[in-house]
């Protein structure tokens, strides 16, 4: 069976593209009345030219029961479309024991997603639940994009190899898994020093990279979380490409220009040598 | 208006009672086959000798859109039965942003719940969007319950009151909000000694404790996280009450007990002045 990594690697190689969509809708900003519709239109226009789909749960659970039967619906409807790529269940669960365990069989089981993103604030107990799903992953919360993830991330610890940061200490807690190879790291774009730093230190793990366009970071800083085969990484990016425009005539137009930048200045930063690009035709 | 502290201290003193049943109902575990029937019964055996139900959103998720569905059935007959109970909404949630902002609608809009437990690993901006509602309330898990919480929480760190515990940290991020009443702190009653020196730096913020019980925690412990006034804690249990039996015939029976001799180990553990508890029949 193939590991999370492999398929996700796999998934890139074949679309020529490290690019992740996030599902992210908001009934206030999304440009027509229904939300599984936009979805869908969203996949559709945009799943020529990335690798992944990312939903963040708390858009669904903001609309209640009926959010969550469009979550479903959407996952479905990638899974029919696009059967190689890989879906992120962004929901960022993070519990011990019977509880991590329920959280898993949602992620994996009810909502057939192939990676959860996870807390690892409560130790291995809470990661080693959501291992036991052979073919899945999850990524660990480890270095976000946004200003204030310096309160706790950046706290200096005194560790075996030294002084090191708290994200650290959580990304060497991560490579407890490495060699089962279901266990990515979130890290965000908008830091790129550390993004590097990671990366140097830790070649095994796919990282899951956020904070493109809307959050600051740039596509080119994106480049220092590929691994040494110029892969192992996914840019995530949400409102910058599902809100591109916020007319319901050219909404799935403007979305697949924007994934389709982005792809390109992802590959155009990688060495020529590690991705074959071909431009993809935009209708 | 009433903050989330002052509420949940009027719940305990009219109910003289400081536990909180979680609800985390297992279709493997439950003893009846009707799940929304087994969480009301258990409300309705226990309602008089506890002052909290705390819904742990996993089990519910577990289940799929039909969970949620549960859920929402749940706490609207909490709301009726017992409209001065407080209900936390135990689903650790932590993101940023319009993210969090997400979740906090979820929680206390769709839910309607009164108290969110969220994670503060990715800073303030994961803690502000749940503060933008006016009488509810947040609990940020701070010290754990689980044998791993070392990991991560037990790492040391060089803060400005020397060297401190990463849990310390989350603590005093937690205090820049104390004026504010809306913030308290997750603190398992299995490190006694952690809980006791927590509510002796911290002495305003309220403390959700679980651990007692299935997770080894003993009520005496619990005595440490109350404050100067002998209240501004809850003791959280879940299985040990939901499961204190495995028979239909007896399940609310032994739950109204396990719930009665987890209040009266309690309060009998708190100064005779701080509570004048009377006991409750058991039918």
């Amino acid at each position: 069976m193939q590991t999370m990594f492999e398929r996700l690697d796999a998934a890139a190689a074949k679309m020529k593209s490290f690019v992740c969509v996030g599902l992210d809708p908001t009934p206030a900003r999304v440009p027509i009345d229904d939300i599984l519709a936009f979805n869908c239109a969203i996949v559709d226009a945009t799943k020529d030219v990335v690798s992944a789909f990312k939903p963040q749960f708390a858009f669904y659970e903001a609309m209640g029961v009926d959010g969550f039967k469009i979550l479903e619906k959407t996952i479905q409807h990638i899974r029919k479309v696009a059967p190689d790529h890989v879906i992120i269940g962004d929901g960022k669960r993070g519990d011990i024991s019977t509880t991590a365990t329920a959280y898993a069989t949602a992620m994996f089981e009810i909502w057939d997603v192939d990676v959860a993103t996870i807390y690892a604030y409560q130790g291995s107990d809470s990661v080693e639940p959501f291992l036991q799903h052979p073919g899945k992953g999850v990524y660990i919360v480890c270095r976000t994009s946004n200003p204030s993830s310096r309160d706790i991330q950046d706290l200096v610890t005194e560790g075996p190899s030294g002084r090191e940061k708290v994200f650290n200490r959580v990304a060497a807690m991560a490579d407890r898994w490495a060699r089962t190879e279901n266990v990515g790291l979130v890290v965000g774009a908008t830091y790129p020093d550390d993004l590097a730093a990671l990366r140097a230190k830790h070649p095994e793990p796919h990282f899951l990279i956020p904070g493109v366009g809307a959050q600051g970071g740039v596509a080119e800083d994106a480049r220092a979380g590929a691994n040494e085969y110029g892969s192992g990484f996914l840019v995530s990016s949400s409102r910058g490409i599902i809100y591109a425009s916020d007319k319901p005539e050219d909404f799935e137009y403007k979305a697949r220009v924007a994934a389709t930048v982005l792809r390109d200045q992802i590959n155009d930063s990688l060495a020529p040598d590690v991705l074959d690009t071909q431009s993809v035709t935009i209708r």
